[in-house]
């Protein structure tokens, strides 16, 4: 084990080959980059990339990890609201991104969805996404099991809707960011709540 | 204008040119691609294709039309159908694609998902893209309208609701390509018709 100021002293340079990592992929994109592009968005000596990383892919995948945690993160939701609640925080989180300043999230996303199609041709990087995909799902699926149980929600498969929002946040995300519909969120959030969620309440009757 | 013959010449040159960069596309993946893995997959000599296009890019826009047409014109629906079973028609057509032989829906998919979302940084396939897209999505409004003045469906936002069903159809699509999920046309099928359609009959009451 490193003593406690080597191992600070790690994450603040991995996170710094993090951030450097970012802003040469917004740059360059994925497919045209190369590791100095990554070293000339550092204030260090790029070999400290190499220390830290066997090449390109390794970095890449340690990157994708890295987003998905920034993002996973970022969605904080009080866990005693009503289920219905809950589900408009977790859906607009992943919609339109968390209110951090500087968090740049389409920025983020863009190499989000970037990687995401990659993956097709990527064992690697498709496990990674999986099991985020997984939790993202499993969060809305269960608030909805949440509302079903308390009465406030028809019975459902829960599972099934849970994939449905996951699918429309994230093709709502790609629109907007592939075809230029800057809409795309906030129309999305509209279809949501009127063909999707409406009929999720259980009838008053 | 060149003589019938020489234009029939053509056409099937260029033909041989997209098949041929659509099994380059397959084994190469776009970002790596080169002129000369397309004069690969050909009987031709590859002077052929500097001939008639003007470099990769003009190419591969073309070639996007291409499959783009491809997947269009395999849709056909009975006009005179009930407005419900035309809307049915068209999402398995679009998520599960044309049952032609040899036509290889997955392999075609799978270079449109790369190339929508490489139109991210690229304005022309953006625009070829956008013109697509909005003709699926009309394609599926209007049967919804129709449904409406039919009085078979209720009233609701036929835009929002006719693109709200093409991105999941997208999403369904490229989750089974991204993420290896075979089942995801199946499900989503399900929960479309469970979820969105069910909500869109009229009330008999």
């Amino acid at each position: 084990m490193s003593p406690p100021g080597e191992e600070t002293a790690s994450t603040d340079t991995q996170e710094a080959i993090m951030e450097a990592t970012f802003r040469a992929l917004s740059k360059h994109g994925y497919s045209e980059l190369r590791m100095r592009d990554i070293g000339d968005e550092m204030e260090m000596t790029r070999q400290v990339i190499h220390y830290h990383f066997d090449g390109k892919y390794d970095l890449m995948s340690r990157f994708l990890e890295y987003i998905i945690q920034q993002y996973e993160g970022s969605v904080e939701v009080d866990p005693d609201a009503p289920p219905r609640e809950e589900l408009d925080a977790r859906i607009d989180q992943c919609l339109f991104g968390p209110e951090f300043e500087d968090f740049g999230h389409w920025d983020r996303m863009k190499v989000y969805h970037e990687l995401f199609t990659h993956a097709q041709n990527d064992e690697q990087h498709r496990e990674i996404f999986n099991d985020h995909y997984e939790r993202i799902r499993s969060s809305i699926t269960e608030v909805v099991e949440d509302g079903m149980e308390q009465g406030v929600f028809r019975e459902v498969d829960a599972a099934r809707m849970g994939q449905l929002i996951t699918d429309v946040i994230h093709a709502a995300r790609g629109r907007k960011l592939a075809l230029g519909h800057d809409d795309a969120p906030q129309e999305t959030r509209k279809a949501i709540d009127e063909f999707i969620l409406e009929s999720l309440h259980a009838d008053p009757r």
